[in-house]
């Protein structure tokens, strides 16, 4: 049985705030620091380390977070949420995600369904989809092979699946796995989907419909101008549509797509990169195989982050350790630097999964909350961050705690040398050094040339980025996002503060607005 | 004589501490919020206005704010800088990217020439080499014409020109201006330089490398991963790169290039979209009236900056709220939100200009400072950000400023019209929403449901997205950034935060380490 309480009143949580503070500058310095980047270090799946050496901590805050850990019965709030509880309180559902990628716990059924069948069947159903589309059995009117895959969707039926395409797209090349080339068209301003569908050849698109409700506003209006743009082509658009919805939304049953596939209520759009709001996009882009091997990945770390050491288990430590420098260092974000090229809107996406999630003022029974909740969470690739916002990151008036993601190798291999060292070492030089210069910082005579240090990052290091590695780091970060809900008590997978902004639209749209709403509304010509 | 003092040595500053808060939320509502919206507008340059009327501002607040931009002399100082002083007193420079665009005062005279003479040379050379690709009289060796130009920068010679050219690509598309497709190199991750040389045809692509000193890494690196390309291609890397580099870069006289062409040390990079950085570039893009219209825009903007009355200076207003909100209300980040998907790397640009600018803990003398200085930046457009990290804007527990920019018409003119009106009717209608539900919230017995409002917000409205707007635009944001610093008494034009981690990465290279930084290149195999 767990208990919901709120962080502030946990006695583990009081305690943490008397620990004394590290001097990380010192202790990252000489042969201590050598030390502890030794020792604080964890396993991740497929060959990931997470090590939190240059984080400000010790033993001594590490056993603090453990008991906060505990008190806060982390594993067991895992447990009840991966078991099939309702933990998504304010919309009263499961949440489900896992299941689409392995089974931790005990078979969950709902709807009458077991749940992890279903999902699995949504995955066999793309995976047969992709091949007949890659062999040739489902072709265009005309009877030629797609191409381009376009996907259609705006939130978590973007965000994720594009980081995810970025991500493996040069990996497949590489691997002479890649399939088709894929589009992404999200937002309601024409441009893009104009700009979309100006650059791909429609009659050999195939587009992927996703929206879970069947019902969200800039995708069925880019739906139309899909429609439309077929039509002028002179295409029947139900032979280049497939929709990924819910089965009991309106497209689940519609003429208007050559196939469907499910998801369901218990999978939100920021966690959804695994079940088939990705799975159709990536298998056909890349092959099921491929999007198999993503999931294996996210299976393995989600293994991981069931278990109740809190030093054995990454997700957990980086959720503490992010609780740790919000609420007891008191630091207002958290910046996401992959040191790779691929990972280009991975951030992105980690912007919305864990900003959407844990961005609350409420605990999960709808009570006000005394304590600071999710940061804000940003970033680009290293290294060019490196000649663009590093400089307040060095020496600034905030410390802002960094996330680094490193890989031995790059994914396409071809390289060159100057200066005696590939391009792939400069890279992975830079962020070593990063680290120190962070952690240890310089003094200077002239202080505008002197680095104080003392600013935390951790980083997870991989030999290289290929799907299961993918999928582990996607997986640690669903994970840390919904540790870091459990440990403030709220709930971390509803987004009722998307709603009000909606309603307001539409009065625009309806021309019923007064006061602000309505100078607004005419500034901008409505 | 201007004097540079510390913000908290400003008695107007201790006044401003003590006025008395704005209740945001009441003051949006009903019709007080409509006479507001009318009211707190100030005309730009180009069509566009700067409407701060959901500011938690009001006319004592104002006339709070416009004591200390006298009694900080910001107009002055503005002064000082276009007429030629040393205002980058960390490296002793002049700052001189406003005469890029245009003469606001004295002529200034550095390394015996007159400025804005050399910057118009520099202009004048890029239209004329233009030109000459365009028509083919300049082609590669087998006399064909280029099709493609690649930017081989990286930070400034990369996010702004890189952000400027996606935000007229559709444009100059629509508008038959479209010369050439032009893709970007920055990362020395070698993934990075191996896609984007996959995805065009060498033989037709012509190559801007760009570095002011001749010497950053990883745009030389990237450079000899072009020639090895062009080479394996059978290709004459001398007949496919142009330089954009100081006159007294190794690269200046170098036999390498087709050309030179020249900035200096008076423009930071971050500053120099609107040199030869971007000109090379955008002009080669989209043929240099193009570029020129751009110049125009930003030209009559700076003029509006130099307006010593706060409530008729857009770039000083936004500047001195955004001081107000980070030093007095306490918020520590603010959000770029576009409503035009062309607009999609504006945040990104805007992230370094302001970060690497303002990211400071000294004054402009050296000392250490007591207060805070620049906030962290980021954004993404709308609507997708709506379905992404708005949640937390919304209902998180800390209060992010928000900076909207949106157009009344889009770029392609493509549009479908769905449930009575256009998409971008809808954009629009969602922008306008957005502003009042952040400002004005709504109770609601579920708390869960409930949003407090009081969330600042400003928008930048304009008629289209053309050149003449987009430099506006950036010249707005320069300027509103030269200003904070100012306020700030900082340099916003060195970045002494970026070196540390420079030294640290050629110490791995060399393999001279010890300590963790010995550690950490071991776990990443250097």
């Amino acid at each position: 049985m767990v208990n919901w309480n709120n962080l502030d009143t946990l006695t583990s949580y009081e305690e943490l705030k008397g620990v004394a503070t590290v001097d990380l500058a010192a202790v990252m310095s000489g042969d201590q620091g050598a030390q502890r980047v030794k020792k604080y270090s964890v396993p991740m799946a497929c060959g990931l380390d997470f090590n939190y050496a240059a984080k400000q901590v010790d033993d001594t805050v590490l056993a603090a977070l453990a008991k906060l850990a505990d008190e806060a019965q982390l594993a067991e709030k895992f447990e009840a949420l991966y078991n099939g509880e309702v933990i998504n309180t304010g919309e009263k559902r499961l949440v489900l995600h896992h299941l689409t990628r392995g089974q931790l716990g005990d078979a969950v059924t709902a709807d009458g369904v077991d749940k992890r069948s279903f999902y699995v069947e949504q995955q066999n159903k793309i995976a047969d989809f992709a091949k007949k589309v890659h062999s040739g059995e489902i072709t265009n009117a005309a009877g030629e092979k797609f191409t381009t895959v376009v996907q259609i969707g705006i939130g978590g039926s973007d965000l994720g699946p594009r980081a995810m395409y970025l991500a493996l797209e040069n990996w497949a090349k590489k691997n002479n796995t890649f399939k088709m080339e894929a589009k992404f068209i999200s937002n309601v301003d024409p441009d893009d989907a104009a700009a979309v569908l100006n650059s791909v050849d429609v009659a050999h698109s195939i587009f992927v419909l996703v929206s879970k409700s069947g019902t969200t506003l800039e995708t069925l209006t880019n739906e139309s101008f899909v429609k439309d743009a077929l039509k002028n082509a002179g295409l029947d658009a139900s032979k280049h549509m497939i929709a990924v919805t819910s089965e009991t939304s309106p497209l689940a049953k519609s003429d208007d797509y050559l196939a469907a596939f499910f998801m369901d209520d218990y999978i939100g759009g920021r966690f959804s990169s695994t079940s088939a709001v990705g799975g159709a996009v990536l298998s056909l882009a890349f092959g099921p195989d491929v999007f198999a091997q993503f999931l294996e990945g996210a299976a393995e770390e989600d293994k991981l982050a069931t278990n109740k050491d809190l030093l054995q288990n990454p997700a957990m430590l980086d959720a503490l350790i992010g609780i740790y420098e919000r609420n007891v260092l008191g630091m207002p974000s958290t910046a996401v630097l992959p040191y790779s090229q691929a990972l280009s809107r991975f951030p992105a996406h980690l912007q919305q999964l864990d900003m959407e999630s844990n961005g609350k003022s409420v605990n999960r029974f709808g009570e006000e909350i005394n304590y600071l909740t999710g940061p804000v969470i940003f970033g680009e690739p290293g290294t060019n961050g490196q000649h663009s916002f590093y400089q307040l990151l060095h020496q600034g008036t905030d410390i802002v705690p960094l996330q680094f993601i490193g890989f031995k190798n790059s994914q396409i291999g071809t390289d060159v040398v100057i200066q005696d060292s590939t391009s792939q070492q400069k890279l992975c030089a830079n962020v070593a050094a990063q680290i120190v210069a962070f952690a240890c910082g310089k003094d200077d005579e002239d202080k505008n040339k002197s680095f104080k240090g003392g600013r935390p990052s951790s980083i997870i290091i991989g030999d290289s980025l290929n799907p299961q590695a993918l999928g582990a780091l996607l997986s640690h970060f669903e994970n840390k996002v919904m540790y870091q809900g459990f440990v403030w008590n709220i709930n971390s997978f509803d987004q009722e503060g998307v709603q009000l902004g909606k309603v307001l639209a539409k009065r625009v749209l309806a021309h019923d607005t007064d006061g602000a709403l309505k100078v607004y509304s005419d500034l901008l010509n409505i």
